[in-house]
């Protein structure tokens, strides 16, 4: 806080299918507090945009705030969004979210503050880039393992969003004419690694008579589907489904991200995503191996980090849409923060 | 020519396995006159030294100059490049290349004249980026299909280089396990697409009792391998084999540049390369149809053109390291062609 200012206080939610993260951030990029609540699995938009303000309130109320005392709110969300506008195009992951939506707009008028939209990995990408495990880096790219697996490349210091839809590493093809992609197209990466491809995987597995504790540990643990954190139970108890599942991920993540790197050459490679975050470091270690024999300079790999946000590099990625950007930018001049485009910070899922 | 000033004239040598491609251009960078010697296949760098500089002397005299009369000479090579230094690192297409030979110096003592050094492949893209194809496009993607599959990037009208090996499209993984690469890996598009594998795999047919033309047609031709010219006679002849493995070599194309449009969603795709040049329109429509299943965004695929400055891009590129680039981008202001760092255009093949 400076003399005589009032501090600047900005909100960061990340609104993700089953639950809503929240973070206060001042403008030094440190987050003050934080706080999470489900996500609203009935009465679509505008249920969510009431659960987006109650979560605001929350988290306010931690710091003394009402939520039209901060200086900008930030919103992080799955699907394709039209920063500019504020409106979420599409999001298939949000409980019936059907068609576009003013969500910025919405919350604005019901917490009296200025909201920025943006996508839910895109923003927690340049929150690894500025101030998590990827800001040291000039040049690198970002690998959300999750769901989907998404990305974002930074290079010299500055996102790349070529013309809006730019880091779709998921859709790197790694064997052409092979598995059904969520997409529709075959061959993606994210048809071998990303988590709802590895779960239609396992119940098909299921259905053919093998045995696994997965969907066993999913009930037990009142899921519905295979979390992040059913499949890291499931590798705890060496369950040979899920351990093969997964190496089979990591062997196609290992040949897309080299490509990607073969192709643009970054120092770094940032693994995040809900599956990156919980399955940590050694699965990360893992991933740079399985990059390895595929890498055209394989005498001088890039640097292969975890997410060093974890579980908030979303909410903090959204905050960071609400403004807190000259002040980050001044802590560490060599990245040129300052040529960062906060519309950018957005794009299809 | 400037009134009362002395024309500045720059070379382009663009050094091949079998030819020595040259080019005189004007700080315009408008082509004067061309010529194309053969590349002595005895001798080693020595012998190619001395050649280069006898299509030197040749392609200066049809301007009546003298080489040492020339503002620079700029040199593409097939190979790793050192250009701080003008080493050519290594060359495994140049007969009797073996570990590094300072190149520049060494023309540069025998011309008189100063002399840069690039990699061929690169210095193409950045001819067809300022001058050719590409020269509309602030985004782009260059993807020279020869003997490899090589490449190159323009972001925001600049080159991407990474660490130095940027670029590398043919070392895309588009089938993880799958065929043996030149480069000793397995999968990589180059396997499939690059000339040196299309020939590898045509042996092995006639091994296998195959009936095909591409090598009666390489005979009859006076080659002693399978070049671009030939292959383009044996699809004219309708030829099985040729057509069958040009074909597997454009799915692999379409699904290795659609990955990386989908990660870097540029606006343009550039085709060039030997067989990407002779081969021409019909299969670089070829190519975008072929990467449309795999596009993230296919309602808004890149604009696919042929290369603009066909087999002069590498010759008129090895001009452009040698400086006329204020000129050049003042044509083109929009373009920012003054960020542009000469010692960049240059990597490893």
């Amino acid at each position: 806080m400076r003399g005589g200012e009032r501090q600047r206080v900005f909100a960061g939610l990340d609104l993700g299918g089953t639950k809503i993260q929240a973070v206060l951030m001042d403008e030094d990029g440190q987050v003050l507090c934080q706080c999470r609540r489900a996500t609203p699995q009935q009465g679509g938009p505008p249920a969510i945009v009431e659960e987006l303000f109650a979560t605001l309130q929350e988290v306010a109320r931690m710091m003394k705030l009402e939520p039209s005392a901060l200086t900008g709110v930030g919103v992080g969300a799955p699907g394709a969004v039209d920063p500019a506008a504020g409106v979420l195009l599409h999001a298939g992951n949000l409980p019936g979210w059907e068609g576009p939506y003013p969500l910025a707009e919405a919350l604005s008028k019901r917490a009296k503050v200025p909201v920025f939209l943006g996508n839910d990995v895109q923003v927690a990408v340049t929150a690894e880039a500025r101030l998590g495990a990827g800001r040291s880096y000039r040049s690198m790219l970002g690998v959300w393992w999750g769901t989907g697996v998404g990305g974002g490349i930074y290079l010299d210091g500055r996102r790349w969003t070529g013309r809006g839809a730019a880091g779709e590493i998921g859709h790197i093809v790694v064997r052409r004419g092979g598995a059904r992609c969520g997409c529709g197209r075959r061959g993606c990466m994210e048809a071998y690694a990303g988590r709802a491809s590895m779960e239609r995987k396992a119940r098909k597995a299921v259905e053919r008579g093998e045995k696994t504790r997965l969907f066993d540990l999913m009930e037990t643990h009142g899921k519905d589907r295979l979390t992040s954190g059913v499949w890291q139970k499931a590798l705890k108890q060496e369950d040979g489904l899920a351990e093969r599942l997964i190496a089979r991920a990591i062997r196609m993540l290992g040949a897309g991200i080299a490509s990607a790197v073969n192709l643009l050459d970054v120092e770094a490679v940032i693994i995040g995503g809900g599956l990156g975050t919980r399955l940590g470091e050694p699965y990360v270690e893992r991933i740079s191996q399985a990059m390895h024999p595929h890498l055209f300079v394989p005498q001088r790999p890039p640097d292969v980090r975890l997410s060093g946000l974890g579980e908030l590099s979303g909410a903090i990625g959204a905050a960071l849409l609400a403004g807190p950007t000259a002040e980050v930018a001044s802590r560490r001049p060599s990245r040129g923060a300052k040529g960062e485009d906060r519309r950018g910070d957005t794009q299809s899922d």
